[in-house]
């Protein structure tokens, strides 16, 4: 009597409807896809030292090409062009770990970070937001928060994510201590943040240092980190040193992702295209290496090519897909983790193009052994525009990799040749002990797709899945848990974002 | 002058939207993702060897019953339940051939099966029709020759396909002729048809010889053949057992492919499924080489789950990923070619669903060396529903196939090193002479995908990709050129089909 009162007064809380998907890291248990040969990947480390030794990249920052000066390189002052040998760029990308465990406020969200191991990262850098019921418009710290709280309800999204939409409606002087706190009060996934320059990369290095309690400045357990775009072709802009510069003096994570389109920023041939990203990205991480060595340093490939109808980025391409075999190729002859994507697509809105172009873009990453599988959620219109309700499209084909990627068992149960003998020819199995032991966990069970018979789904309202996706991603923020934090860190952060917000005053920062 | 009016006169025929799109036999250029390690196919291969000795295989027709027992199996009359020793079994497969070329009445058509090519088959045993204007309704024979037009259209699909759907408003005694003539006059393409029993196979080989002028009966070079499934578990029915008999004893092409759902058709585990489809392959095979030693066979796979909360089979699943991986392991084992489905998915509509559920299928498929990859195009709702609008989906990413598979070109040409250094940093390559040069044929055209920005997207209609995929297949439809037939063949069929339509009236066939 007194039970049944307690729990009417208790109402049960909702769960999650991803709930069922634990978080785990997840190694690949097949060797990767090699799109070339060996040889191939030899010719195309070649064609990348000719770059990197004849024509150069160019560092838009004095501090940067005074670090390559005194460390020997060949700095033209007036066209900021680097050149650098061989030997030099080897030995310094030799310092950089091959592996390393990304830590989460919540130990048991630590994220590993190379060899087969493949994690999956939300959206990053998207401008607008769009839902069912919401067209289109510029993003909102809300919305921000929405896609926090859904990746931390994932078991599926490794991290918490870093600039997962721009939040217009916050002052851009202190936007990044807004987006930070956020991420690290609201999840506790592992953190990514923006490194648009010294001042916003440090704020992001401090802040996690709080939460962390330490540093973790060995290289090996970094706590915050982000990507860096190189301005391709062949440069780094001001911007994006300073986040290196920030980044790799805390001995912090960077994803050295350069910004090659086939056609655009490099020459129209994907193999070109491969090899110019290769030599960008070796660059910008044998300069981190240069500032502080030992700097955990993931190789970032974004290569896709043209639309050469509308001159636009296309993405889940064939070509794209070739980028994210030959890039792992590549980074794995130089024995460092590679950053792909994985929800890439070009469609307005989450339909059957969302999809396939997604999936041409998931399978390839995690065939090619990518180790960092970024904008895995939320991405649309090439990546000007996040969805929830795409998130939920995504999150489903990432639950499926978790599970095919998971072990296939094969032993004298699993095999149960007595149950075959047991039911004999024109039987069905689904009344034995071996079935009915096992029904609610064999095989993966879908959160978005659906398997009702027509009649039924048509009487329940014939909802497509942009329509179920809609309603899912609400029930998923409905019953988001905040995870707790230690008040006393609680206090510090909140004094150190109310006193960083008083000194960025009127500082001019970048967007 | 003249030529103008010569030019207003002769209206320049529209060209296919899927004409830029060539035929070819299509290799895989990288080795097979093994799923399971080569210890584990011997232990699959040995339970299979353990059901097929101790438990056996049901065959319900006397005549098979008779050349088991001739052959020296142990044969059961009474269960029907036939029991091979694994030296006889291995024996028999050793007769089918590791490769052959399935003739199309096209030689430029041709196909070749086995090794690391793949090729494309579409839709199969669908029942029902549905398009953007047309709600689910049970299919005719136009709508069967619009697929047909469509295939003849698309060089990605390399057959005309069988029964692509049930035309309804066909007298069932002679539909199957009516469907092969459609088949055979419409499309230039290799020929599958229907394994319905002896009556309507014997039918097929006999037409397709009327057309080729003669039966290719080595076994190496077929021109008919069809899919047939064992009535799993354990069970070949009399109607497939028919359609064995007439193809091999013709040696025509076989794809056994027993059909198991694991949890029902099967105990729940993935590795008791496809160690189950093993046996049920195997012997299928087997005894299609003791009709006809030589016949060409493909080892089919279906396998898949069931979903446990609706009971309906489930499509385009982890699960159903490592059956189209460790199915061709076993296949290559014996040295079979293999088959695996495609287009695979439950959704009722062709959204975003749909298309991940098929990607979910194409890939495993692609990756695992599959050399036939059936019902590529226009299924939904678990192939209940054959839809135009779905094929136009999925001739995108089969095309996308196509190019991904094409080869990866590396030379001093597509290096581009010189271009890297003209442009230098900042710089974009829109406009160089390499670009120009090759910015039609560098990437692959997109057939339904858009790349158009919003605004513009938004002005012609904000129109997703069904919608484009409905206007798209009735362009196809519309361009469609109908192949050349010699005129004495036309005629001979013709008197076939007229005769056996008498020979046949008020016969009862299988539908």
């Amino acid at each position: 009597m007194a039970k049944r009162t307690s729990r009417r007064r208790a109402a049960k809380p909702r769960v999650s409807p991803l709930a069922h998907i634990p978080f785990r890291n997840i190694q690949i248990p097949f060797p990767p896809v090699e799109r070339i040969t060996q040889a191939e990947v030899e010719t195309l480390h070649d064609a990348s030292m000719q770059i990197l030794e004849e024509i150069g990249i160019a560092y838009m920052d004095d501090e940067a090409l005074d670090l390559w000066e005194k460390a020997g390189a060949d700095v033209d002052r007036t066209s900021q062009m680097v050149k650098v040998d061989r030997t030099m760029i080897m030995d310094l990308i030799g310092k950089a770990p091959s592996t390393f465990t990304w830590r989460a406020r919540n130990p048991q969200h630590d994220v590993i970070i190379g060899g087969n191991y493949i994690a999956f990262s939300p959206n990053g850098g998207t401008v607008f937001y769009q839902d069912l019921d919401t067209e289109r418009r510029p993003g909102l710290m809300s919305d921000y928060e929405v896609f926090l709280k859904i990746n931390q309800s994932s078991g599926v999204v490794h991290f918490a994510g870093e600039q997962l939409i721009v939040p217009h409606d916050v002052e851009v002087s202190y936007r990044h201590l807004d987006m930070g706190y956020a991420a690290l009060t609201l999840t506790d996934k592992a953190f990514m943040s923006q490194a648009h320059g010294r001042i916003i990369t440090k704020d992001a290095v401090d802040m996690a240092k709080i939460v962390f309690g330490d540093d973790y400045s060995d290289g090996e357990r970094p706590v915050v980190g982000g990507v860096i775009n190189a301005s391709s072709p062949l440069r780094y802009d001001d911007r994006m040193i300073g986040g290196m510069l920030a980044y790799a003096e805390a001995k912090q994570a960077l994803i050295m992702t350069p910004f090659v389109l086939a056609g655009a920023m490099s020459p129209i041939t994907m193999a070109s295209a491969v090899t110019q990203q290769n030599a960008e990205a070796l660059s910008g991480i044998a300069f981190c290496q240069l500032v502080n060595p030992g700097t955990p340093c993931i190789y970032g490939g974004f290569a896709t090519n043209i639309d050469m109808k509308t001159g636009s980025p296309a993405f889940g391409t064939p070509e794209g897909a070739w980028a994210h075999l030959v890039g792992p190729q590549m980074a794995r002859y130089y024995g460092l983790p590679f950053r792909g994507s994985g929800g890439l697509n070009t469609s307005k809105v989450a339909d059957a193009q969302a999809a396939y172009e997604t999936l041409w873009s998931m399978w390839p990453v995690v065939l090619g052994h990518n180790n960092f599988m970024n904008h895995c959620i939320s991405w649309l219109d090439g990546g000007l525009v996040a969805s929830p309700v795409k998130a939920m499209v995504d999150m489903e084909s990432l639950a499926m990799f978790q599970r095919f990627l998971a072990p296939f068992e094969i032993s004298p149960e699993t095999l149960a040749i007595d149950k075959i003998a047991e039911i004999g020819p024109g039987g069905h199995h689904f009344g034995t002990d071996h079935t009915q032991a096992r029904y609610s966990t064999e095989f993966y069970a879908n959160i978005l797709s659906t398997r009702q018979n027509q009649q039924t789904w048509a009487l329940q309202g014939a909802e497509d899945a942009a329509t179920r996706a809609h309603k899912l991603w609400q029930e998923v923020v409905t019953t988001y848990e905040k995870p707790a934090l230690d008040a006393a860190i609680l206090e510090e952060l909140d004094a150190y974002v109310a006193k960083r917000k008083e000194d960025l005053k009127g500082v001019e920062l970048y967007r």
